[in-house]
């Protein structure tokens, strides 16, 4: 019997939890959907259903599940993801609390499957725009080895919960933003996560080190620029990459149109490229403006468009845990 | 007595090239506004006077005008520019038509104003997304030799005239786009002007070429990928660059806050970076996010923004025509 703890359910990314397990019916038995004290209580319609969200407790984990799919924040999942795999249940984490932490997987499904063999019962879902570049990138790094990327992004507002999407819906209106620090209509935000000290944002390393684990290769060299833009659901990225060997384009193009996970969106001359308009509401990684970077040897300049909520948060965190239970 | 023709007055950039005219002041004598036979006979308030716009013909030039600013459309500047010229008015045009002649100037006021030293009355303005980002790279290049440059942009709807502004006004509300090939509002298209042959548009080929020409450096290496985004006035930029010499970040920081025509804007730790709707309505050119690439040698990563109506286009072609005027 397999049980499965929703963390977090009435968040942007645990209603999305919800949608894309009604879509893929994973083979599960039983649902418990939990939520902070603040959200404890409401009703959510959920498998045709109605589900009373309960308050994510210590004990919450006592009565035995087999998965827990958490989005409830970095604080809820340090505090809980131990206690629920203490309890023997697999945690799957959408916060960045785990990512780098040695004995936690970070999966994306598509690219290294393989990492979910071993584990301590948390394993990690990436951040949102390493995600969709990764996939990108991993059929590229096996057949041409990359030397370094470049990341430059256009985030989606609902990347930052609830309140972002307000935000830009507010914005429209003139209101005030309440999650962001400028108004985001209309603008553009060099600005996602916290600044570091090295000048860079947290999200900006979080592309850069979550690369390096699920690529399985610190030695690439990259770089990124992560930047919030008017735009509801759906990441895009300008991703130019460097390769240590050199490659034919119509080949490349094949390679990615071949690996799982991938839509080639690229025929300039029907203006058919990906948008995030496209890809809201899609499980798929859309690349596109497929073109050699004639400013070095071997290299590529590419447009990686992906739904952030979807396959940058809940359908990959499911798509774990349909991996984990095809294996049990 | 200087004479001045406006041509394209009643466009977008047109109605610009009169508002910083009026903001300005340069010592002209008298202005004539000139517009294609759809507009013509329209009355426009400028300098205090209402003035008939007036239709451009082939014998519009035949009075005598010392300078014409010329914004109306590459076929409209391939056609008048040399009538105007052969008659000794010395036109600045904002089309691309004439850009990349090699007896044409191609001039940024603050990067290569020695190059209206000399000229055959054609004097091009660059395209927008260029102005800025010369702007940005004319003082590193000068000091560390800049070795190669990845541009990213997030260009504004305004880049491609009132419809393209009315198309994000619209799409608010829902109305499909006449201007762009699908929505803009809530999306992002890699698409700026015509694809190429090389799988490159135009806009990034611009880029590519303009920034040799007006760095007067071909050796420089340099990819493009250009993005419009839903913002209404301001470009902005990610821009990667490496350079040949090792710099001190301080330094470099100061090396463009000392350049004219540059504001820095870099104080992470007070949410302070450039976003286009501060640069909105100003002809300052903003640098921020201003960190060390460690993906290289000798990297820096900048966030670039200026509005690019004005910087982008009419300011800095009124800027050319005050050099011209002071060499008078």
């Amino acid at each position: 019997m397999i049980r499965v703890a929703i963390v977090g359910a009435t968040g942007m990314v645990g209603r999305m939890f919800l949608k894309v397990l009604e879509e893929k019916k994973p083979n599960v038995d039983e649902y418990v959907l939990f939520a902070s004290s603040r959200s404890a209580g409401s009703t959510v319609h959920f498998m045709n259903k109605d589900y009373i969200v309960e308050e994510l407790t210590e004990n919450s984990f006592d009565s035995g599940f087999t998965y827990a799919l958490f989005s409830a924040g970095g604080e809820t999942s340090l505090k809980f993801a131990p206690i629920a795999a203490s309890k023997g249940c697999t945690v799957i984490d959408n916060s960045s609390a785990w990512r780098m932490e040695k004995d936690v997987p970070l999966v994306v499904p598509e690219v290294n499957p393989g990492d979910l063999a071993i584990h301590k019962n948390i394993i990690a879902n990436p951040n949102c725009s390493t995600i969709q570049a990764v996939v990108a990138l991993k059929p590229l790094h096996d057949k041409y080895k990359i030397k370094r990327i470049v990341y430059s992004t256009y985030q989606a507002v609902s990347g930052a919960g609830q309140q972002g999407y307000m935000d830009l819906e507010d914005g429209i209106k003139g209101v005030p933003p309440k999650k962001f620090p400028y108004p985001i209509f209309g603008n553009c935000l060099p600005h996602i996560d916290k600044f570091l000290d090295n000048g860079y944002t947290k999200e900006e390393m979080k592309m850069i080190n979550e690369t390096h684990k699920i690529l399985h290769d610190d030695t690439i060299k990259i770089t990124a620029t992560t930047v919030r833009v008017p735009v509801f659901y759906g990441h895009s990225e300008s991703i130019n990459v460097e390769f240590y060997n050199d490659f034919d384009l119509d080949t490349l193009k094949k390679d990615l149109a071949n690996f799982p996970g991938i839509i080639v969106k690229d025929d300039i001359e029907n203006n058919i490229y990906p948008m995030p308009i496209d890809a809201a509401g899609t499980d798929e990684v859309y690349v596109g403006r497929i073109r050699r970077d004639f400013s070095v040897d071997y290299g590529v300049n590419l447009w990686v468009v992906a739904d952030n909520i979807r396959k940058g948060a809940a359908s990959n965190a499911v798509q774990i845990m349909e991996k984990l239970i095809e294996k049990e």
